[in-house]
């Protein structure tokens, strides 16, 4: 089964983007591998405004396979991507189901909080970047059920970027 | 020069209490000694929600000297606390000047925010609790300036708990 992994930058007051929607505030982190990470990935799961804000820079969305999530955009004029507009559920079957690499869910938080109350993600993994930007987009957007999480890794960078991953738990799990 | 410091405990996506104001997510962690974290402080500041919140709880506020900001609470009918209601910034560089143990910024959000706009805090210190909130009362309510934070320490215990410590960075350094 592969694994849906919401792999993000993230302010430690837990937002995405600032108030602008912009990033600018992502420090530099030059040991990172860029490469090795992307490489864990062939497909990406995106909402509709993350879409289009990679779309002007991202060459080909890196050759991964794109699915956008979104209930206006229409699949002709987006040719290079599916669109996903109905109920995403089988489809998510299909495709966890399928041999392949990690799927990354690449963002916003809208889609984040729509797969994880469907129980479609399997792991949280923050880069925490060192600032407090005092709003903006949420890490995960109100409101959402409380969520117990299972911490499995953590990696430290020079930047003071660090990286956690964390397993969703389970409902039952959660409650034993 | 005696330090300000943040403490608190935050959930992964950036809240101090849930939607409800209640912090019964946040997870047993035996390991931490928490009779060595309060001797490392003699004072408290805290917020009158955050303060009428203890009142109920507190044996004394473990004999620290306690401070609560507040436009509306009586100094007369609070004699166990000092209550802050005008200006604190001629009250806050008066208290660190002083000798002393370092002072715990007990909270809440909005206590922090206000201190952090005046350049009185000095490092931020949550520890992460493996859980995702979706909302509640926030690490730093918004609108807040961006602020740049240097990583200085990390521990992670069994719980999954990771306790973060950050020095805030000053405007100077920041744009350096």
């Amino acid at each position: 089964m592969r694994k849906i992994r919401y792999q993000v930058a993230c302010s430690l007051d837990g937002y995405i983007a600032d108030v602008d929607g912009k990033t600018g505030w992502i420090v530099d982190e030059p040991s990172i591998d860029f490469g090795a990470l992307f490489d864990q990935f062939d497909t990406l799961l995106m909402g509709r405004r993350t879409y289009e804000g990679l779309v002007k820079d991202a060459d080909g969305f890196w050759g991964k396979t794109v699915y956008v999530f979104s209930k206006t955009l229409r699949q002709e004029e987006h040719p290079q991507v599916t669109v996903v507009s109905g109920n995403p559920q089988p489809m998510l079957n299909e495709m966890r189901s399928m041999s392949g690499k990690d799927i990354w869910l690449f963002g916003g938080g809208e889609l984040f909080q729509s797969l994880l109350a469907l129980g479609h993600v399997d792991t949280v993994e923050p880069a925490i970047i060192p600032v407090l930007l005092g709003g903006g987009r949420p890490l995960l957007p109100s409101p959402a059920i409380q969520q117990a999480l299972t911490l499995t890794s953590h990696r430290v960078f020079p930047s003071g970027i660090i990286w956690l991953e964390y397993t969703i738990r389970k409902r039952e799990e959660a409650s034993a």
